[in-house]
């Protein structure tokens, strides 16, 4: 018998016991999610994603009946997705916080109202999206169809995501935003706090590596490129040294504002006034007025023949 | 009966038929691409690149003649999958600019045209990969084997898709090419126009965050570091403030230019010469002649005790 | 018949051929890792996940020793998953170092004890998940629960995939490593080699564009923001031009070291000295002291009315 077979027959078991126990103790004792709550929120977010654009995700479309009926479809199991899941987080929740005394009714009911709250938003939230669609083909010289944007622009993923977490946010449910935008972050790059409020007809060229901070507030017609971070400054600790939640820490974006790729904007007293750019690789720590152009003094690099060293590998 | 239960069987119709309303005016009127498009190019990169890098993909090689035999179903396959998704952009196409009144054995012809006319391309395009992955172990003193790159350099998996894009975007398919490359850009954090012309031997280490724009002449023998962006300065808007499609707006960058992490350059009258190096950071918005090394001048970082902040979270 | 038809039927085959052929000659016949080892690799890595972090993975857990149960059977496929994976590794090796005299004793022999020296480190890595975790809700105000960390932090995929790859690494498994931590850059943006030598209690904000290269040495509870660098400058070629291999390249950081959104730091001979704050954009090339802040003089941005260019498109 191999070294391999003794090891998976007599010690094996204790390997998966201390892994048990260590998840035991930062986890499964005072968990809100219950298990495999990931997966699950990304199940339910196919199911929208296709009923929000269903030329995207259905292969077949035979006539227009059909094609509400597959939406339907999608609707009907995100219904049964989502209050499944907000049933589990907020009796979780209730439990720990009455310590094991919630009787699950009232729970129950408001998951109810929640999830029907949410899917009678998807209207609106589709419309809005038509806007920020058109945005992207207004804002890139690049595209030749409206189609090209919905079939190709991390964007729309990362904003489509974004709305229908925000819209969860709104109405307190914890945990499952967050989960919804990093996913659109694991699949676009771009990371958007599902707290941030963004305003319509909305664009975010290429994307990789932009950061959109939890209370940072951006008005209409806004256009961003890859690598903007709307952040904080550094931020203020507690007695016990960890920092303190839910201050406003993040800039203000009025509307009509661009910002190139690469400009960094800090802190939650940071005000852009509406019509202003923002330069490429800009850093900005202060507010400007509406109607502002804030760039970076030409660099002059340094021309040279070869020689010279400190270039990254 | 529980509330959701009733919304589902009362309710969630007449979501459906809005978000159908509003998918039908955006798209489905004027729609090239048909339905599920994005899933059937997945398909067919995922045939195609197991075809160019068989001991990627497959799991048994048992001899010689079976990778060949192998190598050609997916071959095949890929040939029908590429087939069906011309047809399909080429006579939708059709119809939307004649009105309804293409009768289909047209585009079929040079749907297949252009699918031999591609499928007979794999080879020399797999010749350029074995270039560009030569490139990547000569670039990067991390890499020990070849193999490495093949399993392990995002940017093999960028620059595959992309080549074979290029030669889509070149023979004139619309939607398709960009599709593709949104997809690389969504696995590896590269994002290349299909548009763009880049020569052999070409290498971008890392990767996360590249920009290469539609209008970009790239020469032999690159190498690019993260965070690069090739791309456009501010564009023309025509009459109507769309932006003018189709105009040269991205710099060329000739043979043996390194380019480092970070740095920006912008515009289509910008000519990197020959054997040039850009150091990390550097913007750059004009020509500069061969044998150049263009970088920042080194900054002094302000070295302190501790105090101050305009940090970000 | 079709053209398409008579082209799978006598073309496609030479297609084929020219394919397996170029594959021979870069791969095949040098082959280390043999077939499909990226999917066997994603496969072991998503077992070995579930086997630290059964809350995220598995879907039920009606009691303790069920959830133990589970994690004895991800264990006990990830020990058979890995230890083929070792085995064909080091037989290919050194098949090819010996020219075919392997015998395969020694190497089956040498593949069974890492798989078990790996599988009973599985403990202690769990153990420093705990403290980057626990780093991460410290460092982040937007986190209002630990569990949210574990739900939806990029830091958590990329470190726990880097923490198992550097073991593996250390080990001196070639190949593997890599393909690991690169699996993880695919879903994270964040490029750690796993030759990286990292501290405990380590957290990466956001994360997208963070680089950290083979040779770096960082010490207890550091902080990265996205978009860091840790890289290495300009490298020595040998006399082939090929750059030499295993040099000490990368970067030091000492302990309680904070480094801000796209800050690069270069070079195998500098050190940050312990508690110190490298601010945003810095580029820093030389050594500094401990307690030492690093920031770059503010910049004056030029604040202008509408005029002007070189923005980026």
């Amino acid at each position: 018998m191999s070294n391999i077979s003794d090891w998976m027959r007599f010690k094996s078991q204790s390997v998966a016991d201390e892994l048990v126990e260590i998840n035991a103790r930062q986890f499964l004792r005072e968990n809100i999610s219950g298990f495999g709550m990931k997966g699950r929120v990304v199940e339910l977010l196919g199911e929208l994603k296709a009923a929000l654009f269903p030329s995207l995700y259905e292969r077949e479309m035979e006539n227009a009946d059909y094609l509400s009926s597959q939406v339907l479809d999608r609707l009907n199991t995100a219904t049964r997705l989502l209050n499944g899941i907000i049933k589990d987080v907020l009796m979780n929740k209730c439990q720990l916080e009455k310590k094991g005394s919630c009787h699950g009714a009232e729970c129950a009911q408001r998951a109810d109202t929640m999830t029907v709250e949410f899917m009678e938003s998807l209207g609106e939230i589709r419309r809005m999206l038509t806007q920020d669609i058109k945005a992207a083909y207004e804002g890139d010289p690049a595209a030749l169809y409206t189609e090209e944007i919905l079939l190709s622009y991390p964007s729309v993923e990362a904003v489509s995501v974004y709305r229908m977490a925000h819209q969860l946010f709104v109405m307190g449910l914890p945990l499952v935003p967050r989960i919804m935008t990093e996913y659109a972050h694991q699949l676009t790059g771009i990371d958007i706090h599902p707290g941030a409020q963004i305003g319509e007809h909305f664009f975010i060229d290429h994307g990789t590596g932009v950061v959109i901070g939890e209370t940072c507030v951006i008005g209409k017609n806004v256009k961003l490129y890859q690598g903007v971070t709307l952040g904080a400054k550094s931020f203020e600790l507690d007695e016990n040294g960890n920092p303190i939640k839910g201050v406003k820490r993040h800039p203000n974006i009025e509307d009509n504002v661009v910002i190139y790729a690469g400009a960094t904007i800090l802190g939650g007293d940071v005000t852009v006034g509406h019509d202003s750019v923002i330069g490429g690789n800009v850093w900005l720590l202060s507010s400007v007025p509406p109607y502002t152009k804030v760039y970076n003094a030409t660099p002059k690099p340094i021309i040279n023949t070869m020689a010279g060293d400190g270039e990254q590998e």
